[in-house]
């Protein structure tokens, strides 16, 4: 993974140094967390090394039948299924519609939407041939979210004689002390934990991520070991050799700037759940006390159809993250002999080299547009360069807060409609 | 459909009056568009009243063979795909994950994604058994958009075996004089046009939306008609009593108080799609001369574990538009007796009655926080709802623009990054 920003970031290199190093306390404070250790709030950045989190996955899915097992359904919103969802739609999303029978699938199912559950439910009803073709992930922090408490009940409700025995064919991921992890093991239903101070938009590393992609078949050592690679660089003494801090200085500053907008323009279209994973990330982290950013996420080249009008020629309010992998793992190659022989410069020429002449070509616009951004150009695809960019960003994000002075931890207004809503289910 | 700002919208009757009453010399000139005529910039509010559009679908539909059509390949950006999509998803799309023997299928390929376009492909060659289960749609305004143009020559020449003779398998759509048009004309391949004023983000009730949704199966007269309904209420000459007139005013006085964003909250997963086509319809009509309102879409409640603590404790930067449906055709209990009795207020309760608690939820908590809003209540989720919701978005956004003092129809900047990448493919 390479992090670009010179000349495009629109921002002298001093500027940017300066920034950097007001926070330069609070990086040698991460430094000093020590391994496999999760009292610090920053103690997520344990996780991709603690080989006890990996242990005790693999111990529990041991002990669960998973030869036939077609479909994983995966109960949990936002910090509980926005990362799993993001590899897997990055990875292996595509075959949903392209190879109806491959499997395992992962079927996220997270808002009480009436339509698409019952859908949902019923699907399983009228595919499922045996109780070993089916898992149950429940994931739940807190184990007490209205919407994923209400779908869990009603999964197992109407697939009781799909899932016979509850506690062979669901899991539950929740925090050690919750009402709900006490009521799963008096139920002998297998559980996982999540670290007390990794809050869901930070436990994509742990069994919350981590479960739901192993049986996907994702390669998670290799997710791990992508997150582990940057690790080092991302609390680096020198600001600028640090990605991460280099990135969160240019956010702030420009935000400062009156960019309140990040627009975050992935280049792959496998990538929108990706996208969609740092807005929460972003969102929840930095925006509080009248601060933060807002974050979108484009894709290119299709919103360029859509919202490059407004980007150019609207409020100069963005400053621009640009997401693109170096290389793809298949492509194909327009025709010499076209049938409309109307727009000749395509011809021989790959789709990536089509993308890539698009994408250069936005970029060329937005200097002399004098529109700034910044570049993380991925090897590849693959886990380990997902692994790379998720845990370059949460770094990021937690060097960001600092920079505006909020707690990049909590989300106390989230409380302000629960409590409102509540108040009506109660009614 | 009903409209709903009183109250939330935060603003005096007197005051949106007053904005209304502004543009009064405009809605009298869209009054005086006649029926059945283009000559306008604002005449696709006729597309849904002109017979003439659907005979000549309906009449190349005629000679093309659609028993046995399994796939509809839709190619084109941007307004070229954008509404079909939103109708398609809204209504169907979830079959492409639960039902992968439902058929004909509307697959959509606009971006030149080397991945997606080659699993797209590889998939049509494996699964498409004779020429008669397959129809390109192929379409493009100006006949020249790179990308679409290498992916319809890509389609070609790998599908050839499968397509046998393109001019019975593939329909352009295309502006009338365009260089397509008259080669497709040459080849004998079927053609339907687009009316010349009509730009991309205002076409979804001419062939370039109508087509690929009739041979989808969708109810094209029911959202035609659902679109004729809203147009005399969305041209009175009562302010108050004109919700296009209301809504365009709000965003407008809003954007002046620094709400640069217009979040579009809506309350069903399905309606993502339908979200950014209006992403584009916003974006792209009022991005211009350093103006415009940066169009989000969130989705409820998913977004509300993602978001909701940026919006409720970030900046007040937003006027938001919840949208939600009165109606769900499926809905599912959750059961009397629950596995974990921990969130006990939502036993018997169905789906919608929980969502809509959250979503009443939410509105409550916008109001005591002072956070601006407006609704959009649809009757249900079907193809009049949809019609009346997207004719009622672009009369808003013809107002909004005007009040603006913008083109609402040209999109001048996008040929910034255009003219870069032609520079670069030429190289």
């Amino acid at each position: 993974m390479q992090f670009i920003y010179k000349n495009s970031s629109l921002l002298s290199e001093n500027k940017i140094k300066e920034t950097a190093q007001s926070i330069w306390p609070y990086i040698k404070s991460l430094k000093k967390i020590k391994p496999n250790n999760y009292e610090a709030s920053e103690s997520s950045i344990n996780l991709p090394s603690d080989k006890s989190i990996l242990n005790q996955i693999k111990a529990v899915v041991q002990k669960i039948d998973i030869k036939g097992l077609k479909y994983v359904v995966v109960l949990g919103l936002g910090g509980s299924n926005l990362g799993a969802k993001a590899i897997y739609d990055s990875l292996l999303g595509y075959k949903d519609l392209f190879e109806s029978n491959y499997f395992p699938k992962l079927l996220f199912c997270d808002t009480n939407d009436p339509e698409y559950t019952s859908k949902l439910v019923e699907f399983l009803k009228k595919n499922i041939k045996k109780s070993s073709e089916l898992i149950i992930n429940y994931i739940s922090k807190s184990g007490s979210t209205t919407e994923a408490s209400a779908n869990f009940e009603i999964f197992v409700d109407n697939l009781k004689s799909k899932l016979k025995d509850v506690s062979s064919r669901v899991i539950i991921t929740t925090d050690q002390d919750s009402k709900l992890w006490n009521m799963a093991k008096e139920k002998n239903i297998p559980t996982l934990s999540i670290p007390k101070t990794v809050g869901g938009r930070y436990s994509i590393f742990s069994a919350v991520g981590l479960l739901p992609l192993l049986l996907g078949n994702v390669n998670i050592q290799a997710l791990l070991d992508g997150a582990q690679d940057v690790i080092s660089a991302c609390l680096s003494e020198n600001p600028l050799e640090n990605p991460a801090l280099i990135s969160a200085s240019i956010l702030y500053l420009q935000a400062k700037e009156g960019k309140n907008i990040n627009d975050n323009f992935f280049f792959h279209l496998e990538h929108e759940s990706l996208g969609k994973w740092y807005r929460q990330l972003m969102g929840e982290s930095i925006g509080k006390d009248g601060k933060g950013i807002t974050p979108t996420v484009s894709i290119g080249s299709t919103d360029l159809h859509s919202v490059a009008q407004l980007y150019f020629g609207g409020p100069r309010d963005k400053i621009t993250t640009f997401i693109w992998s170096k290389k793809s793992a298949n492509d194909l190659t327009v025709p010499n002999k076209l049938l409309f022989p109307i727009i000749t410069n395509i011809q021989n020429k790959k789709l990536s080299e089509i993308m890539s002449a698009i994408r250069e070509g936005v970029k060329i616009s937005y200097l002399n547009q004098k529109m700034p951004y910044t570049e993380i150009v991925l090897d590849d695809l693959s886990e380990k360069s997902l692994g790379q960019f998720m845990q370059f960003k949460m770094i990021e994000i937690m060097y960001l807060a600092k920079l505006l002075q909020v707690n990049a931890f909590d989300q106390p207004h989230v409380e302000l409609y629960k409590i409102e809503t509540k108040k009506l289910l109660n009614g």
